[in-house]
């Protein structure tokens, strides 16, 4: 047997069979990084008033591609989310945090969802930025904890303070 | 004046206006590593013949993501891209690198579709082996170099053997 | 708090959390007009067997765009509509009315579904007519009704008769 | 011969052919307002340091619909636009003015692109406020100019004030 | 009464109510046949580490497709997939065997869903040999079998061998 | 070297570079046949004023889809089409015969628009009249004739009549 869920024994790909499944409640976290000149992070977080606010920029785009992860990843369910939310915050002086959660009660997992919401925040962080940072680096994109579903509660261990 | 191009001087956000721009030919080159359990590289790194090919799968979700980088990031131009490319080769034995190379004649460049594709890659390399893997972690996604277009040649410096 | 449920309290945007929501039946209906020349109105309007039928082209695009209002509209829900009708029907003799109805069982309402129905066959017959009359103005764009859901009944107080 | 180019002879629907015509610059502006409760327009209004920018929300909403014109309107031809940028301010007490200009060179104009977005932006207006305020209307969604193409130079006529 | 039920009694297009139905299980099978050159399709069938795999091309194609249909059937409804696969087999020396099979429980068919499946999988075939074989035909796309809903089981008789 | 022009020598799948070609005129025509039950295509055909037009709603499902070709094929390029018709004609007294022709200045062709236009009007008409006839069966699928680029001229050799 294959030991990959999307590939049947002759490893045709497929979307996993979810219609035995119940319909269970489901959270997923992921986060990332988006490292910067610290001038460039400095011109991101400027005080209430700003012209211009990189980050709602990039929450939304974060948010609307979350729904759209099914167009995006081949073998994943289109699954009609309850719920994104998106945060940007400052790491350190040269980082910007992107944590992403998703929730649905659904028949399978919005892992993908989550780590879909974080990396086109990032994406749109990096195209904001990028005419006076070409340099800026995505990094650390990962789950962060998923709970609901046969496979139960997943969590990361910690690793030490981010931004470290 | 906003330091970024992308807001008016009210911190509106726009679409930068490329109308008095010349078409030239202009090149992108990003890059990304998608870090694993060993036994996990090793799962799709299986020699010719194996049951199913992960690595296919993600280079046609990031050639397809590539082509729609204009509905993903809310600012970016929407382009008829001339040429995708996207290899995904082990890096060590427990990273697999994932690069892409994206080709235009056009009046702006195409950074964003060669990060787009690289980012879709990698996430769906994250989706086919979640299931055995679920710590994966996408790290150092970058632009590499860029041609073409006013602000002229970029490459990234190097910074020691990816993998490493 | 803001007084706005799509931002958190610092502001920043996010899809509302509807996970706790019964799924109940909702309904929602919208309108619009079309201002144009008589002549423009007696084209559309020709009966059986015109060469042509503005309206159904508007009705097609604006059904299409109802399924499609959660790629258009940054913090709408996915919903899996179960029923969209739209009419278009002369008012007087310069004015060309687009009622829409969409129904649901979901967590989350469709007003924005109805509204983006009768705005996207506002648009088509805009589209459809513009070589002859590019003068023409969509007015009045308004939800009529909604029912279901925890914020109830809402039923538009009647203004005088449309094409009035 | 049909009245509409978008039908032929017979009444079948058809994507006008451009094919012969020349790419030339091509402008166009369309204008909507949104007429709302005072409290809505002063809740959307705040000064600098707001919670929550309604504006930019539904400013990038109605770029993204421009870049999907011809996904939405059926008989809409492809376009890589060059620029698209939208404003939204105060009309009067009770009205938020909407405005969007697009720019590309083409074989074809850019009217429909510059009307969607004005429509876009406002429905996103309609999301955003609409659980303080569900009376709102979309009004006087029109084009106010263009130019290039074989049909020429349009320019609305003036009104009197826009919110009189 | 019209006799299409995507009509109304005007005429006019909508999307069938299936607000009142019950989701109950459904599954839809359908299949068609790429023929083409005899060397055309030795050259998809190659053994097992051969240089490049058209049938997971297509299959993938497939499978993205039919989470797409309500995008490209005008009036058909959005629906989320529960399980789409796909196989592709050689008939004879000159045909390629599409089958699909789509499940989900909702309150409509996926006939639509399984038959979007085949033909872009067909099309994607199609694409990918052209170079070597543009006179390829695409026969026989039909539905094999239904089950679940009001209208109850279908099940095309058999025709003889494919294939032969 | 790989025989598939999407491969590389690696087998690894690719968008074709087409920066190096030119931009000529190109034009694509494609056919497909829809065989059903004479009485179900009496009901398609009834006369001017009949109540509700499958033909119409087929051909606008397969001109949206030609625009959108990119998204749904793997490895197309994203073009900018000038011009696509499709007609709908019967064919003998269980047939409907659709034909598309798309055109374009570009790199690189249009068969596959065309061949989309065709397959996604006949599985519309398909999803129209499944109520009535669900066995109806799509024939014959092809390319009719390409003009245009290095490859050439392509035209298909009559085959005797269609409908025979």
């Amino acid at each position: 047997m294959s030991q990959f869920s999307h590939f049947d024994d002759a490893g045709a790909s497929r979307m996993v069979n979810v219609g035995a499944k119940p319909a269970t409640r489901r959270v997923a976290r992921a986060s990332g990084i988006v490292r910067m000149l610290p001038t460039t992070l400095a011109a991101i977080c400027q005080g209430p008033g700003a012209k211009g606010d990189v980050r709602e920029v990039a929450r939304l785009a974060g948010i609307m591609a979350a729904k759209r992860t099914s167009d995006l990843i081949p073998l994943c369910h289109p699954l009609a989310l309850d719920s994104v939310e998106i945060q940007l915050t400052p790491a350190g002086d040269d980082g910007l945090w992107i944590e992403s959660q998703v929730e649905i009660t659904a028949k399978t997992g919005v892992e993908m969802e989550a780590l879909t919401a974080v990396t086109v925040a990032a994406l749109t962080v990096y195209d904001m930025c990028k005419s006076m940072d070409r340099g800026m680096v995505i990094e650390r994109v990962q789950l962060e904890a998923k709970s609901g579903g046969a496979s139960g509660e997943f969590a990361r261990p910690a690793a030490g303070e981010v931004g470290a």
